[in-house]
């Protein structure tokens, strides 16, 4: 937990420096707002919740008869649990259009709910750590997305990474260039593929997938795209000369670039990746992906714009553009990179050691003392052998030990322990103080 | 969501501050573990979760046919949503009791969901905050309780309230020497309404309740303790002279008005209160209640040592104490009373007007000065109409507008805009830099 929060607070702090501001939305959600968002397994996977009361009473005879789970469902439960951040965050913007001024940016760190089955990296609860802006198409905001990126991890001390960037326009663009206009969705579902099953496994995929030999051979140079951002711009406009939405994809990525480089931030981590696809998923515009370089781990961050986030809610037309940190992996390419700075424990600085009755009581007031110095501190809550305090002081991380018998406190000099080395100093409360802040 | 967050902040912040460590527990729990322990109505308010797959199969075909939800219940549905954060967090102590050091002190602050009417201060959904230590005896616990009960509403600013302090022992003593021994239980819950429907009402529960009339008359003596701290102590020695339990908890008493002088913290709002009894809970030792004084409003804050808080889970013997805080009342009642500091707004400090595409350009580099020097700050995305923007910062209480246009880039003054005040200065970007510090 405490490792866990210090990624949230890292995150949320740049988020909020970003002028993004938080929003929570209910765990609870109807079924009809949830279903038909994410697909056939999906709406398998979200957890949905009994109705109260009599449930049973309105539902048809024939589905109890026939105990067809899957139609009785719908007349059994009306509720579901949250599967994700965007959806839900869809159904807010569209039922607060008129309270919120556009552009609006938030940002939302909340569990959501899969019914899969656990395993490792797959649990049925985790967090989703989202921020996006809507309400404008501004390339500022793809920009912005570049820099919070760079800044948490810098935040982490992460150095070691990759921000892909691409654009969907430049995948609609090959497949008109290639001769295949219209198939950009099953484009982007086996180019995704590339870094898990190879390029020769993708060929034949788009081939499966119904790509013509001339196309998939016309994909092949595209995939081979080598070189500095600028190189594979410019290969990429020459291949794309006859590609209007192409060209506006190159365009685009361009402008981001150049507006990173007007910040003044550098950001080397770039890489524009005209095999970026990210999958199924809703994306119009440009697109983002993070890896580590020097950890074996798919991608850690991912994001892009989309056009059309609320039209399923009545609200068409709503450009956006967001990102996704995913906590759970961030997690454990830190734990394995050993990044995690000592400060992330979240515990006492200090255990006062609880000697006897009697120096417990003198020790209310140091104990009263140090946390007014704003030092996290506690007091063993009863007279113990010092060995079941000092086990108690290493279970929970807390590096330093204060002796504060009776004799310390007539000579105004107390031992702090350092429980890690071992090393014992006798100073006065004004030092301890000092040395512990 | 800022404003509750302020809360949390200041709250998690007193907790860290006195040792306690983040724990979360999962949003479902198996309804084994939940029913039963609230009462049958709360078994009632149990968001209850379809289980996965074909749940129909292995129900039972008496129930289905006679519609008997209630006993179908438990057929198709194991998992529920938890309803508290006690019942899991003693779960998560005994599941995890090998593997912890005691005492062990956690704190929580997660959502607890219940199948209610919704209505204003009553929500499916909402926060609970509690801490507890479990493993010790220490009266230094409950010390430690009320002087973080004293530190949160400190920082909060919030001065008129009551700590109200009592012991169960001492209820259990009434019990004895008005000789009605082993009724505590519904003395408890009558007492409890003291507040709500007065003494006459108390006493005829009582009587409802099976108390003969001199006992009753015994209570009355009790309802009516007036004066100071040690005075009511004193009063209390006096009548329950004839009960060792009763005498105890007047000890126990004692005990922690000790030790809270001992620390040198001075806590004007502690109250002795004898008829203070927190209903049906399992409490079993010293009770806390916080109500403010200057707002009609009820507990905002309650606690107090239980004996067996595991028990139910086959782990007897464990005593805790633990504290909750009323997080939405604490809420209504810092509104109410104007206590909610602007820095509670989270937002950016300042909104860089963007007059057109290349002063907007030059702006980002006087954006990324203002992130590093540690101030959240917008650019607003796209050139728009001043009023426009204007509103956009005022809806979000962003405090200040930056003027960046062309002009002031040669210039190197900028206007800065107060936007509450509508007053401007002209200041170079380290002079802004100063001031939005």
């Amino acid at each position: 937990m405490s490792r866990r929060n210090y990624l949230f607070d890292n995150i949320r702090g740049v988020f909020r420096k970003f002028g993004f501001q938080p929003l929570e939305t209910p765990a609870i959600e109807n079924l009809a707002t949830l279903t038909g968002k994410y697909g056939e397994e999906g709406d398998q996977l979200l957890f949905k919740i009994l109705n109260s009361g009599d449930f049973l009473k309105n539902a048809s005879e024939a589905y109890l008869s026939d105990r067809n789970s899957k139609l009785v469902t719908p007349e059994i439960a009306e509720k579901g649990l949250r599967y994700d951040l965007t959806v839900p965050f869809a159904r807010y913007v569209v039922m607060n259009q008129h309270q919120h001024v556009f552009p609006f940016k938030r940002y939302q760190i909340q569990p959501v709910w899969r019914a899969d089955r656990p395993q490792k990296g797959r649990y049925r609860e985790f967090f989703q750590c989202d921020a996006d802006v809507v309400g404008t198409n501004s390339l500022l905001c793809e920009m912005e997305i570049v820099l919070m990126i760079s800044e948490v991890f810098e935040k982490l001390k992460l150095v070691d990474y990759t921000i892909k960037l691409n654009n969907r326009k430049v995948l609609t663009g090959i497949t008109e260039v290639i001769g295949a206009p219209g198939m950009e969705g099953p484009l982007c579902v086996a180019v995704d593929k590339l870094d898990k099953i190879g390029e020769e496994k993708v060929l034949e995929e788009l081939k499966e997938r119904g790509f013509g030999d001339g196309a998939i051979a016309g994909v092949r140079p595209f995939l081979h795209l080598k070189g500095g951002n600028e190189e594979v711009l410019d290969g990429l406009e020459k291949s794309l000369a006859a590609s209007r939405v192409g060209l506006e994809g190159v365009l685009e990525l361009r402008e981001v670039l150049f507006k990173v480089a007007g910040s003044g931030v550098a950001v080397p981590q770039i890489e524009v990746d005209p095999t970026l696809a990210r999958g199924l998923s809703y994306y119009t515009g440009c697109i983002f992906e993070v890896k580590p370089t020097s950890v074996q781990m798919g991608s850690i961050c991912g994001g892009g714009r989309y056009d059309d986030l609320t039209g399923t809610f009545g609200l068409p037309g709503v450009s956006g553009v967001g990102i996704s940190f995913g906590i759970d992996r961030i997690y454990d390419v830190l734990d394995e990179l050993g990044l995690f700075p000592d400060e992330a424990m979240q515990t006492s600085a200090v255990l006062i050691a609880n000697f006897d009755d009697q120096s417990a009581f003198r020790a209310l007031a140091v104990l009263a003392r140090l946390r007014r110095a704003g030092i996290a501190a506690e007091l063993f809550p009863e007279p113990a052998k010092l060995k079941k305090q000092f086990t108690y002081a290493e279970s929970k991380s807390i590096p330093f030990l204060l002796m504060a018998g009776e004799a310390e406190f007539e000579s105004g000099q107390f031992g702090l322990k350092d429980i890690r080395s071992g090393d014992q100093q006798t100073l006065t409360i004004e030092q301890i103080i000092d040395r512990l802040r």
